[in-house]
């Protein structure tokens, strides 16, 4: 089945203690569609400026993604500065420029109208809802947000929250969007929000899925991907969405969504995060191939199962 | 096979948001010996004062534990007070009372010469090598250490290291001890100090183990077991020291260590240390039973298998 993820299309100047890049890039329907791209067909509802040129188009078409609804507008693409250079688990933000995102209007080419799998990456809920309104046939959807969104735009996202059927967010977001430290009761909160799965990414140790009513207190309706101890960590950003990618671009490959199939659906979106951070942007994500994603998928499950 | 643990034998008063509790029996030794009481034969070498009463007592002969080797001092026992209020992850300490332990010099009890497997909990190291050193006989030696030790007392902590097969501390212990904020390497770099295997402890987020060189820098020799998510943390203490003892006490009630053993042991440490949060103290521990420790090491598997 064919994703159509909406989000941002960007630049990112970033700084870790592996180096420094320049504009590489970047945001999160980018991440997301590139890691989703080995496992279904995807779709990219976006705005890009006049900087955005044929250079940026090849890594899409490279993965056959189809860009069709990345509108082109005059002035300059979204760009992030950030750095990593105390902690690799949060980024610092340097400098933001919304540029052509700022007056971001999603459109909705004819050829997308039959996707039954929608992803709502992280940007305005209002832009959120709206996409999600317009693309009824969706059959599953899943999406992203960000604190910034839960802290000022609450009622906003509320609204998004009811129509989907998966939200992806860490642990710093599940915690304050339901106002509670304990990570389960927490979990328990966001989903009498509306989804009905939560994956709530932990970085470095994983992610863990609540879904359902848990009975017992003891998270018999949960399951928790591991991510790969890696050697070095050359950048982060990105991480979050191609695990999103991994994760969502899997579930839409397969015929029957079984409880087996998100349990590996987690795995692969571990799998997507582990490589997305080997090297700046998105150039690991290029360079990939499937076989190496399904040697990885091995190692994960070498990794924790008893036998 | 018996295993020997040195280490504290203490009262602990301690504040979490779920309350406080005034002079609970607490210490690593205790913790551990509860909890490795469960798979095997247990024998404690420690001090402790007039304070120590037949209710204390009490607590270790209903799990069947050899307490021979915990010595009667003139004075008090060692006395710990802290709290968890901002931050169920790391206790901060309000006070420290070495008090008998000051002048500990652990003796070891003839009946305790034939134990196989040895473990030497977080106290000096230098009481830790003359343990070790005394039993010779000790065919598996695992052992804990804490940040104190790391920084001021590290030549002593190091002629520990070269001595223990298995070494179990958590990821800031490790980073400090390796000086690398890299997590697989900081772990490469504490193996060859001497443990043949480490086992990192990530608090909520499960356990990590190292082992051999890896190959390809890719966790190709590595374990990650889960933590179950828990609706509640009532006290965080000692869960380090029950999760030592479930992997401990697994190891020592199989007859062959092969990686099998090593993965499931991993479990049952998650498994302890899971139970050790959900009351005050030791509270939890003295009201297990085998059955529920048996259910939930299901339920770690479902958490995390893919079929």
């Amino acid at each position: 089945m064919a994703i159509t993820v909406v989000g941002s299309v960007a630049f990112d100047s970033i700084e870790t203690p592996a180096g420094r890049q320049e504009r590489c890039l970047g945001g999160a329907a980018t991440h997301f569609a590139l890691a989703a791209s080995f496992f279904t067909d995807v779709r990219v509802i976006a705005v890009v400026g006049e900087d955005f040129g044929p250079d940026q188009e090849a890594v899409f078409h490279k993965r056959n993604i189809d860009i069709q609804g990345i509108e082109r507008a005059p002035g300059k693409s979204f760009f992030w500065e950030g750095s990593y250079l105390d902690n690799l688990n949060e980024a610092k933000t340097h400098n933001t420029e919304l540029n052509v995102f700022a007056s971001f209007e999603p459109k909705i080419p004819d050829a997308y109208r039959d996707s039954e799998f929608l992803f709502l990456a992280n940007i305005d809920p209002v832009l959120q809802r709206r996409v999600r309104e317009a693309m009824p046939q969706a059959k599953l959807v899943a999406g992203d947000t960000m604190n910034y969104w839960i802290k000022d735009h609450r009622d906003a996202l509320k609204q998004v929250l009811k129509g989907l059927d998966i939200l992806l967010i860490n642990d710093t977001e599940t915690r304050m969007l339901a106002g509670n430290n304990n990570l389960v009761q927490a979990a328990r909160g966001v989903l009498g929000m509306g989804p009905r799965m939560l994956v709530v990414k932990h970085g470095e140790y994983g992610a863990t899925a609540f879904y359902g009513a848990s009975t017992n207190g003891l998270g018999a309706k949960t399951f928790r991907a591991p991510a790969l101890p890696l050697e070095e960590v050359v950048d982060p950003t990105g991480a979050g969405d191609s695990f999103a990618g991994g994760f969502f671009g899997y579930l839409a490959s397969q015929k029957d969504l079984t409880p087996g199939a998100f349990r590996r659906a987690m795995f692969y979106g571990g799998v997507m995060g582990s490589f997305a951070v080997e090297r700046f942007g998105t150039e690991r994500l290029q360079q990939l191939s499937r076989a190496e994603i399904d040697e990885r998928f091995s190692q994960f499950r070498e990794l924790t199962h008893l036998d």
